[in-house]
């Protein structure tokens, strides 16, 4: 596809998302009327597919100036960057599959913008930001943050006494990471898996390994597509967890030779390692859902395979000698560089607390940390989309309000 | 793509395939030495992506010649077709997107070579022949059905005392029906789905109509992403049967009013028709899982629209007048037109009866009608099978053969 | 208790039966007008307890005249059989606990009345009919086997020629081995051993032996309980379903050693042996779901043992020397031993059958042999149990019927 | 059953539960040397049954004299109550079925001790004790809440300004609440629910209100028992999460008129009322698996009856005119109420955790007012727990703490 004919297919992909995110439709309409981000500027890192595009143009309705890049070299689709990069008040700098200094540069052209808000995914932007444009630091009202990784990697730099920016944790959201971390993950790591693979998970031995709430997704999808599951930690708490859940819990020395299908979902690096690949089945097959490529070793399987080929489109085999390794999108996560991404009702829940956010570092004054959200923003988000499934839920009495704030009533 | 790049994606696809059916690669070694097709020609139709070609080769592999059409309008990856037209011994006739004329032309290109034996899905090539080239039905030595329409319509042909040749109907081999209806649709058909709307089906209610194997199999895939699922049905034995395994059981004419997204699997017609279009919510979302694209009376909702287009690609939305009903691949199967069908370690199994049937039809003499799979051909697949997956099982001690055919011990 | 006191406890548990078998109510409404088993006898070995005592006023209101034993020593319940036992019309001979010549001596007091029909769960008073008392043969109309251990038997009786008399195989009704076997086993199953064990599911391995009817439902409710399920299988195509249903598949031999929780549902002998007793983890609890109490070789498990006391109320503990074994109610059917025996709602269906078959009996000639359940009686049951439930099921429209019945429409 | 045989059956109750709580045996070895509560009392209220008399033994092992009374006028074993009154340093006040005062008056029998450490199940003798016996507060050392619903009249009692003592919320550690809440409660309150009723779960609308953890495990065990599932809830987001979950999410005044069986686990009161038992259907079944027997307005269910009697074993029939409503074991918790609470396995956990906590309390002066449970605690349990399952886990490598705990490395 090229200009115009990509342009339209990048709208169409937007229409589509915006009428299955309905949370986000309500908070545009407001902004549109009260336009609370007017005369900022918000800089952006995310996966640019299209349902990120709605919350861009959320942003724009509200007002502020956009510039958006993406977070992952493979996550990009560029219709969709195509379509809004021709939207006014909004600039895209993403482009799928480009090699890391045209990642870098995009950021940086982000960051040229001089952003008074930023939203991040992975918290590349604010990493640049600190390392290379720190000048930029005192004026910059806050930031948000989208994914778990994201969220570690700030709490890591707090501790170290380095982040010098408020920063809320969109993540924490218990609409967000309940939610799009677990549904979203879930379904949409199988889908990538499974439109790549056209393989059957039923009956399979499929190995996850991390037990947080994107590894429960996984693990709970796996299960119910019929496949055998096996999953690995190093949290005694959530082993547990994972065992009672049905699961078998192992080392993932031992669950390397009986896998066949591997989802990695940890946040950590060096997950599946060369020790691992030397032991695995003939025809192994790999997938990372975590959000950096680290999870699987790529470079030491590189090291260790006597050939490489494309076994199927985004599919590469690596040949140890004797056993052939299948790891599809280069490591990369895969709901993003092997699909569309979460589906969009997800994102509508995440990404509306990331427009309330916004919102809310513009109309506060953050001081410089790691903030959760704030819980009536997260409550607003849960009731918004229960309306709009059409659920109703129950109120508390007076009586029952009382109750459960007395303590004097027993057996 | 074109030429040459499009053979080469198709034969990578294939060995994809290939490393993925190990029974029918088995097979495929034992009728290269023994080649028990030798100067026999096979004429097929059926839906022509990767896994198909294997069976092609496989057939060609034991000597026959062998010419195949499509079986669907929709279902043909071009570039499998093209692969395997490279062949020897095999000529394919089946392009995608064709229209009906193309469509029977294809079936007619078949016939050309005068087969021995045919292979069916869905049974138009031997209706064809029976309807116009009466004349070649004396030499045939039997044919192959591999689906449930196909098998019912064929009964219906036997009842009627037009069935003039002898079939094996494939589709009710045990290693066929319960793992191909149930695991290979109950996953293939949400793949198609999940890729083509990018939604989450968590949290919606998802219509299954008809709860024969491949609504089994439907309905459990939806229910493990999460959906609360509604099963429709006209048997009340299977209407119990699906209340009992935890949906709910309404009427279309109920359901169609709450359902969010509806899958129509009852090789049957009119299982959504005007009536039910008018009372569904704005937005539903309407797939066909059946052989044929008659479960969607599509002719009627092109009569209610008062505008369409499409909304995403492959799916078309229809604007009745204040509500949108939006039908993924034109209401036809939609693991295949959508998808890329069945995964390939069920597809291995339905295969392998398929060429053991072809076999078996080539050494045996079977008189006019329907027959059943050989047991011992059944069983003999799930062997191989269990196998391939490392699998072992118990054997009967012969006290326990003894005690299973006795019958004096008691309390 | 005693006396009154066992009678009144009896009627309420029969009244709260009668209360949930809204199918046999319908039944025995009729039967109480119709009077359709006038002056005939019918002698029955069932297991003695509420739902039974249902299904035995249902004859009896139908005008029959009843005498029931047990068929297992440890699943009557020995108020519900003191209540029945004052009813008109009928007299019940069985006991909770007797031994085995007692056991015998019952179903002899049975066959007494000379019946002119018989109800068998096990085909222990057919047996002894035949052996004992063949002079009794040639006046009988019919009978009824209500499990598939006893259909078993009697299909091995046929095959040699030894049956004299025509069965009908109620367990052979989709409305019963589909419901029965599968939900009531798998509740009730689990029912017995939760309540006798008080110990946690989830996390366990659960073995469960033979992929049946019953294996089937056993293995669903241990994985809806959290269990990591593991099946043996002689049979390979089960084994493949039960693979991809999920569970582990692997033979006992293997299974033995890692199993913390075995049920066996084989219908066989020696499922668990001396081998694999040996081979246990300490502590490991033995259940049998199958009809006889020879699927765990428990006499081979008495000569290991060096003690044995009772752990809990039935459960005994067989110390074999550094390990512990336990096992539930003596290897006996856990859902009547340990427990109330399947749930109401699914013996309404089971038992509406039975009743329906005596009816046919009663009113055709049969020949000697065995019978299916004749199909419209089948789906009558399943139609008055949809009925029950408040649920609707979709018609089919001529234009369907025609569909169906055709086979000249294709793509 | 009278004095030494029910001392006996207290005795084998508790070796079982003993056996199945590896946990809690590895503490009380540690306990019998180290002496760690020597010369303390241990003043309890705990539901008196097997698992807890086994960390009765545990505190009694490190050196404590304990006194404890039951915590629910229903759930005490009196087998066990009598064995546990036999042991030295161990005093036991209660018993089944006893009145509110003899209830009441046990608590103060524990309370003549003078304890130093409490330990509650509900916050009645912490209340007790703040109410009628402030005097001895100042001279406590702290207590232990085992229960949300203690931990929250806690919570209220310190926002109050009248929690005059430390206490530490046990219910709140991960290895507790996390698995006995959901795993425990989810299991045993079916197991109460299918022995007391003998109906089948599938095909049941089966009602749940409130989705905390509890309600959480209730729903997943009826969702794994064929049941079609529907939740009530208060919080917007607890109210998605058991949608996403698959459920129905209704309000309760629409979920009475089609549910089947009804499990409330809100800890709040009036769930179900007048209101909701006039619109339910005929045949309706009630249980309550929270803390209190105010979940179920029993008042107004006494009102509306025009006549009541016992329909099976601990089901009481209410007949409000035209429906008959059925209540478990008088709307108590029907896990302890109608059978053996908690499977031994989570008991250990909590247990394990009860037993270290007091111990903490020993050995720490620690403020007034309600404390966590020290996070090394907590993990050492799952650490305890799982080597006592056999599961390994993997280990961070010094890179891989190196990757978390920085914040450098990106995309």
């Amino acid at each position: 596809m090229i200009g115009k004919e990509l342009i339209e297919s990048g709208n169409m992909k937007m229409e589509w998302a915006r009428n299955h995110m309905p949370v986000l439709a309500i908070i545009r309409e407001k902004f549109e009327k009260e336009k609370p981000l007017k005369g900022l500027k918000v800089g952006m890192a995310l996966h640019v597919e299209a349902k990120t595009a709605v919350l861009v143009e959320t942003l724009a309705a509200g007002g502020a100036q956009v510039a958006i890049s993406g977070c992952n070299p493979l996550s990009t689709q560029d219709d969709v960057a195509a379509a809004l990069d021709t939207r006014e008040n909004i600039s895209c700098f993403a482009k799928y599959g480009c090699c890391t200094s045209e990642y870098y540069e995009a950021i940086d052209r982000v960051l040229d913008i001089e952003p008074d808000i930023t939203i991040d995914d992975g918290a590349d932007l604010i990493f640049k930001l600190h390392k290379e444009r720190p000048e930029m630091l005192p004026k910059i009202l806050g930031g948000c943050e989208e994914t778990t990784t994201g969220v570690h990697r700030l709490h890591a730099m707090e501790k170290d006494g380095a982040l010098k920016m408020p920063v809320i944790a969109v993540n924490d959201a218990m609409t967000k990471y309940l939610f799009d971390n677990r549904y979203g993950t879930g379904q949409s790591a199988w889908d990538g898996i499974n439109r790549t693979t056209n393989l059957l998970v039923a009956g399979k031995n499929v190995v996850v390994a991390g037990y947080g709430w994107c590894g429960r997704g996984v693990a709970m999808r796996a299960a119910g597509l019929g496949a055998s599951v096996i999953v690995t930690e190093v949290d005694p708490i959530r082993a547990l967890e994972a065992r009672m859940d049905g699961y078998r819990v192992m080392k993932m020395s031992e669950a390397a030779k009986i896998g066949d299908l591997f989802v990695t979902a940890t946040g950590n690096r060096d997950i599946l390692t060369a020790d691992h690949f030397k032991v695995m089945k003939d025809g192994a097959i790999l997938a990372n859902s975590g959000h950096f490529n680290v999870e699987i070793d790529m470079e030491a399987l590189e090291s260790l395979a006597k050939s490489t080929r494309t076994a199927r489109h985004n599919i590469k085999e690596y040949d140890i000698g004797g056993r052939r390794i299948n790891v599809i999108a280069e490591g990369r996560l895969v709901n993003l560089a092997a699909g569309d991404g979460h589906p969009a009702e997800v994102m509508d829940m995440s990404f509306a607390n990331q427009a309330l956010c916004v919102r809310y570092i513009a109309e506060n004054k953050l001081s410089n940390g790691v903030h959760g959200v704030p819980r009536e923003l997260d409550t607003y988000v849960a009731k918004l989309k229960l309306e709009s499934m059409g659920i109703s839920t129950d109120e508390l009495t007076s009586k029952q309000e009382c109750y459960m704030s007395g303590w004097e009533c027993g057996t």
